[in-house]
């Protein structure tokens, strides 16, 4: 996708950084914006055992909300400066424990929509040996409000 | 679905408490596990700043987060005492935003099965005006362990 | 749901069925439009060998694309005259081998709403001592189109 | 992913086109299998207006259909040769209208796995200029299923 074409919005990294910082949910789990690009977003965050299930392992809801911070984001970043963006839905695939001592999330945008934006996402997890494994995978779907109620970003 | 002659282990709800008790996750998003019967579980919790996206709405992934966890935990009260419940995989529609005082998230299994079960949950938020809204559905598919790990609950 | 009072226009039924039997589709694997009210709609057809996977059941894909047409014909029965429907994407859950001499596809509107209407499907498998059995569900998110290229219905 | 070694069974092509052979639902709506590697299939069809919806463009299903055989046989190239595969659960986007000379079907192994297999797929539309358009993604989950009823394939 030649997305750096489909940008409407040349300040769209302030505007997803801006956002972001808007996003008390992404301190709660100790989440960073890493990586702002057009069409994706990387966020990063620290194993923390506040955030864990019963096995030990990161909460699969945790995942999620990191994943769908990083696809919306990734979603926006295509997006007009007047416009917010709205999950309208998300599917998640579990594909191994959520353990390491740090986490990538990275959602990309797969086909762009001036109302509809389709992005997917994964999930990595990183071990003592740095080594990445993937641990989970979204799709996505995101809407492009404008003017409603004020809502921005 | 006649679940109570699905249940495995009559001790399914102290197991299911049992489980919840060791989700930080719950903790930390202020959840509450209100109510276990066989094949439905409801978890319960208050709005917080905390946990909210950019327009100060519940973040869609808490909303999946407690979910998955009602979800889960229905999914568990059908299966033997020596077992794990591990989520393959959910979706997630986001039907309203997340604004509310208290949150009540329901998980029931739609289809029972040895080794596979699907729940599906619902998520509401009430007003002050004491009126439930339906904001979020959830479709789960849910694995039953045995025997991996030392894994359990 | 009040979805009587949803409905946008009297002559919904008319429109589903004339759109129903544009549908090449639903002639080729045999399916009849058996009921039409506010927001539900029922899709009904005999099993058939032609549309079977190796294993001599009805195809996932074949359950998937009569439940699709009735969820998106749900929906479309509350949309005003001038609207099309589309599907923006669907999660199906396979729950039952599609074992059976006839099938029932059933689709209702879980939340309405002007360009987003999210739908909820049943797929029922009839033996030979007519007892239904629930062989699949579904989630779909379908979209109101109105004015692009002459798409209608 | 290192696919080569995840093959149980090296006779895995003859078994993925045996299999697709006794699938009535392929030959329905004209597919063939085109290609057949570790983890990866290819599935490939004409357009038809038998298998459209009311808009004259390949119905959702059909091109749902098409990708479940894809991603299961995907997953099926990696299953020992005792082995019967059978899809759980997927989720389609539908990003463009089906609307082309021919189509392509890919699925491809995201997780392998003993007993659970995720899968992606996506769905090509070729027009007359021969520029293949990115028109549907999935994701689905497949299961590998031993010694039941005598199931094979």
């Amino acid at each position: 996708m030649a997305a750096e074409r489909l940008v409407a919005d040349d300040d769209f990294e302030d505007r997803v950084r801006a956002s972001f910082e808007r996003q008390p949910a992404m301190t709660t789990i100790g989440a960073e914006l890493t990586r702002v690009t057009p069409g994706m977003v990387e966020i990063e965050m620290a194993f923390s055992d506040r955030l864990t299930q019963q096995h030990g392992f990161l909460h699969a809801g945790v995942i999620s909300t990191a994943m769908d911070s990083a696809c919306g984001y990734a979603a926006y970043t295509l997006m007009p400066d007047n416009a917010a963006v709205l999950t309208i839905e998300f599917k998640v695939n579990l594909l191994a424990p959520g353990k390491g001592e740090r986490f990538l999330f990275r959602g990309a945008v797969t086909k762009p929509g001036r109302t509809i934006i389709v992005a997917d996402g994964q999930a990595y997890a990183f071990g003592a040996d740095g080594e990445a494994k993937l641990i989970a995978t979204m799709t996505g779907t995101m809407m492009t409000v404008i003017g409603r109620d004020g809502i921005l970003g």
